[in-house]
């Protein structure tokens, strides 16, 4: 038996999220149907980050165990010629049969993607947000740098959550403008759920006049949800990367 | 009687391009039927591009005359209440009764993006053009440096056009590569039938190591359409903006 780790990219808009679930289609389901029609055997993939319905990744990792004798750097040529178009395998590889990419050191990167105009851009419209009114993306930022360190992010956790430890930290978070998309760029050593999205709500909430920069310190000394800002809608989120990292936070793979 | 005008954005995915045909739907019909239903009259836009099937737009222009009361200005917002997600007009404004997008002098910015890399990517594939092989950026450039000016471009027009007159000029032709993505920006001051597209598709060629930088020289000089490379898809071309510039190339409008 050998695992085999997939790099994914994938539009979220057609899918409800990563994960099996009854109520529709979801990238996990696909990736476990052409994977075992290909391989002709019953393949269950096991993801990193399992993204809500409506969220993309450029870079959202997953392995699999495998009795075919497929190289593992040929199964994302392979696989891509029968994914749909909106998801593609963007690196695959063999990888040690102990690895599970949700139980290693990581550091993830998300990007939340703003268009910030007068009107909508029907261009790229599925993976931004449209906010109509100006944003100040300075504001942001000064935001954005409250919430850089190891901090218990409770107040930007969803309350439907099991996870009792809710300390993450965050490396950086920057609020970039590029004519009127604003990218909130983060990265963490993880992210609870919701997290990147009520942080997004909450920064473009500051960014609309509705708070100020100071008000992150108070909102993450409440440890209390209604405190933040709304989340998000999931279409401008992003999941770029993750890297796996070893104890002295050195990339090993990917 | 007035006449209004719209700067016009779409992803064209949908559409059989700008102009009203038998064979599947429209930019401008939908604008027509979106208009006519709005002012309660009978409206016909005229477009600036009559862009072709698949292709997209950020500022294509058009215009219309009406009876209606309503300030030019707030024609935009109106429209796009009512319009598809794939379609969104930027600015609206009233505009001389004599004023026609067509009958002017214009600086016209396209751009043709392209995908560079080993595998596809989902995210935006709707406005790139996916090509797997190397491309020498340095060498598309050089051959796009020999594009610019005032040249008969006949080569580069598809044969089905009943246009006599084939020279044009290009003011600027860059190169220009971020990360995995290639974009050929490309203004002058009028394109022929599939112009940007067969540029492209030369570019392209030249970039794969199928021609050199200098064979464009020879290609302008045949007037053949068989001497230049092949039309690049639909899909990445985009029309950026359409300037109206009087005689002495000083902008006047939009």
């Amino acid at each position: 038996m050998r695992r085999i780790m997939l790099v994914v990219a994938y539009e979220g808009t057609a899918y409800c999220g990563w994960q099996v679930q009854p109520n529709g289609i979801t990238v996990e389901e696909v990736l476990n149907r052409e994977l075992s029609r290909i391989l002709k055997e019953d393949i269950r993939v096991t993801g990193a980050s399992r993204t809500d319905a409506g969220v993309h990744a450029l870079g959202n990792v997953a392995v699999f165990d495998t009795q075919a004798r497929i190289p593992g750097n040929k199964v994302a040529a392979a696989l891509n010629q029968s994914l749909p178009e909106d998801i593609r395998i963007q690196m695959s590889r063999e990888v040690a049969p102990d690895f599970h990419p949700r139980h290693c050191n990581t550091r993830k990167t998300y990007e939340y993607c703003i268009y910030n105009d007068r009107f909508e851009n029907p261009i790229g419209r599925q993976c931004v947000y449209f906010v109509h009114r100006p944003l100040d993306v300075e504001t942001m930022q000064d935001a954005a740098d409250r919430l850089v360190g190891t901090h218990d992010f409770k107040s930007f956790c969803n309350v439907h959550t099991h996870v009792k430890d809710t300390v993450r930290t965050i490396y950086t978070c920057e609020v970039r403008k590029c004519g009127s998309e604003i990218i909130i760029h983060i990265e963490g050593n993880g992210f609870l759920y919701n997290m990147v999205r009520i942080i997004a709500g909450t920064l473009i909430e500051i960014g609309n006049g509705l708070g100020q920069a100071a008000d992150i310190e108070g909102i993450l000394a409440a440890k209390d949800r209604k405190c933040a800002g709304r989340t998000a809608p999931a279409k401008g989120l992003k999941l770029v990367s993750i890297q796996y990292v070893d104890g002295d936070d050195r990339e090993y793979i990917y």
